[in-house]
């Protein structure tokens, strides 16, 4: 890729960027808040580094993979560096690291955070938090194929690197027709929760912050105590609700347009999902009775943070590290699983998990039967070899990272429960963790690099590692490829 | 396979524990101790299961790959189910399922515990208990097909199910003489580290205890305080080295043998073994540097720890559950990497992991530039895509084996330190962890069932997974395969 193709493709995002920050501006001005001159600052700064970089005429308009991969990374690294301005310039957060980590956890659909309390903040700077995740949700680079003239022939690699999951269906011949399908639901969903929570009592900002949490599976609150503040069970049933809904695999979506009805969950994984989901909140609720007294509560509580963990938002209704042993052990199990692939969720993705627990089964029947010819389906499809050996490859870098993550974080002193889950949360994309990290804490307990190396986890987890790992590797950088 | 044959193979298997129980009971009979009769009356049950067993004259002794699994995974269930008679009958652990525990984890070359304290036990127990973990060590096939006749002419097949690590490497020619080789250096290093810690001023029975767990790298001692008790440098240093030694691949001593000199440790694991090993040790006595004054004293610890984990034996000279949280950490990673392939030790294997970080990087290589063809090496030979997914499966049962370790040990109401290491040290063969199964504590914190599900642990760690699981698969059992 020619580097003039790169600086037009990247000056644009920053012009999107610009654009984005418009609305929390907005924001802020109608509440007389004193954020407004952080925003005008950051929105200069994009236009001062954007609008020249956008200049550059290209010679040719193609992307090959490998420039895809590495477009999308560094898509990914300027919108949070750029992102992070405004709550550095409101002194929000006292240091660039931490506004840049709240930035990346925003828009990566984390939801960690390192701030201490939000209660007091200005409203355009919890909106402008809040509104990385639902831009973040689907993915900065659909966002774009949607809005901007359609960018090359192959949009169909760049989605490739982008999309969650171990494999990528076209839903729409064209990619950018796709990418608008894609941001129909996910606007028509979000403003259906919008307007439910706001029936259950709550007031329209605070409806709008959750909306746009649980939409992105992020998770980030404008509340000290996240959901479990406003103590409103409705409000509760409904963010459990659509929590699970933004963790399916949006095709079910788009078969349900189609007219196909209960057929349009004829799929292993989204069964799985379900499944999965149910019998956690089971178990939890039956550990949870005697603490919650009847079998309403339990359920409300077990069922909200099932599913805040499965889709990887990462609200809480309380404090689940308290809960006994075994239930907060099998929601950090669940934090690995996550939700379905081509949702906004995080994680391993249910679909990679029924892969990898295929190809175990596989590997045993061919040491009880060798010579019998074994496929792996999935829906009934054949999956090649590549999409196999991926989900495992997968899998291994997963927790490669993992124990990465967990060693930094224990390097800063931190106890292994501490350590490990924070590692966990961030490349799940959840969130909060569990320990000094949990519900009730938060991420500035970790030293500034340690926070650096978490957005890293964060970005890897969220790109599924490839994209982020190519940067690093040499033949990505010699020509002749 | 007939079930002639198999009951043949596993009446021999029991004739063979008969005889192998005749040294304890001829320790205890030196020392007049109370526990020959439970030697004498297991010894009876052996030969009244396996005389008959062995009467069964099949019609033919081919053995296929299937009923290879099959029988190397009834002969570690057999083994453990008679072994455990004598803590039964000796009244040492008050029930079965401590009994059979403790002998699955001496066969499993784990030394993990139930019992509080050692010291008052009977010499010819502690014996017994210890010898397991020498006759573990090199797998009861091998064993097998070392001392007893030839059984079939597709050894090679039962000797890949045992042997640990991702492939298998013929020594010699003839199945038979390999084990024998084999065993010849396996007694010879046993006899020099016995010699060694005799010098070093340890009692005969004590050394011989120590060196039985050493080389077999299981870790059960005669002390309660485990090798720290005798605060011997010396001794330390001697076990230290050792344990490392009995965890590098055994081929290496063969090409000693051959007269390779340093040629012999040319290989990428050894290579790779030694040098995690060392930066392991430094890493932990530079942070121990303040807990222990001074260089000796931490590097003293932090190797004999870091040999003892690595290569899953389970010695611990300090409670370095006590450490920092970076130094107990790391230990814990080391868990799960273990020794090399071809050793006596449990773990992932160290060959494995380069594989597996191999197959990482080509397939991110393969997205930076995918019309290249990547094939996989080890040592300059090409790995075959078998080789490639079996170290990838591996991994991914490895890790669902632990998850479901831990959220067993958590269903007891246990933390997640305690739950996650044992199951950590049960799958990885070492013996205590962290938590309450930590080097002060013991496994007796687990209900029953826990302990039975934490042996069949072991066991899948042992067999690596394969064999254990196809016991499982339906189409063993079917016909026609």
């Amino acid at each position: 890729m020619s580097l003039r193709l790169l600086l037009n493709l990247l000056g644009k995002l920053l012009l999107l960027e610009a654009g984005l920050l418009c609305l929390p501006l907005g924001i802020s001005l109608l509440e007389g808040g004193p954020d407004a001159p952080a925003f005008v600052y950051t929105i200069l700064i994009l236009l001062a580094f954007g609008l020249p970089a956008l200049m550059q005429r290209p010679a040719s308009r193609e992307v090959r993979a490998k420039e895809g991969l590495v477009a999308v990374s560094l898509a990914w690294v300027l919108l949070g560096a750029f992102g992070a301005l405004p709550f550095l310039f409101s002194g929000v957060t006292p240091s660039y690291v931490d506004a840049l980590f709240e930035t990346v956890s925003g828009f990566t659909t984390t939801g960690a955070s390192v701030l201490d309390a939000v209660e007091g903040l200005p409203r355009g700077i919890l909106f402008w938090r809040s509104f990385t995740h639902w831009v973040g949700g689907m993915g900065v680079l659909i966002l774009t194929l949607a809005v901007l003239p359609r960018l090359s022939g192959r949009g169909a690699t760049l989605a490739r690197a982008e999309s969650p999951g171990p494999t990528f269906e076209k839903i729409a011949p064209r990619m950018r027709d796709t990418a608008r399908l894609m941001y129909a639901v996910y606007t028509a969903l979000s403003l259906l929760q919008l307007a439910l929570l706001m029936l259950a009592g709550l007031p329209l900002f605070d409806a709008a912050i959750h909306t746009l949490g649980t939409a992105g599976t992020g998770g980030f609150s404008s509340r000290n105590q996240s959901v479990g503040a406003y103590n409103n069970p409705w409000a509760e049933g409904i963010i459990t609700v659509f929590m699970l809904l933004f963790g399916m695999n949006f095709i079910v979506y788009f078969r349900l347009l189609r007219g196909e009805g209960f057929k349009a969950f004829k799929s292993e994984e989204v069964r799985a999902y379900w499944l999965l989901a149910l019998c956690a909140m089971l178990l939890i609720s039956w550990e949870l009775l005697p603490r919650y007294g009847g079998f309403f509560n339990s359920f409300r509580h077990a069922s909200f943070q099932v599913s805040s963990i499965m889709s990887t938002t990462g609200y809480s209704t309380a404090d689940f590290a308290l809960w006994p042993a075994f239930s907060h052990i099998l929601l950090l199990g669940l934090m690995f699983v996550g939700a379905c692939a081509g949702s906004t969720a995080g994680g391993i993705k249910v679909s990679r998990v029924l892969i990898l627990g295929k190809a175990a089964s596989r590997e045993i029947g061919l040491a009880a039967a060798p010579r019998k010819l074994r496929l792996l389906r999935l829906d009934g499809r054949v999956q090649s070899e590549e999409t196999v050996r991926g989900a495992l490859v997968f899998f291994f870098l997963y927790m490669s990272f993992m124990a990465l993550g967990t060693l930094a974080a224990a390097a800063d002193g931190h106890d292994f429960v501490t350590s490990f889950s924070a590692a966990a949360a961030s490349l799940s994309n959840i969130g909060p963790g569990l320990g000094l990290v949990g519900p009730s804490g938060n991420f500035n307990v970790f030293s500034p690099w340690v926070k650096v190396l978490l957005s890293l986890l964060m970005l890897a987890g969220r790109l599924e590692f490839i994209p982020l790992l190519t940067l690093f590797h040499r033949e990505l950088w010699s020509k002749g490829h």
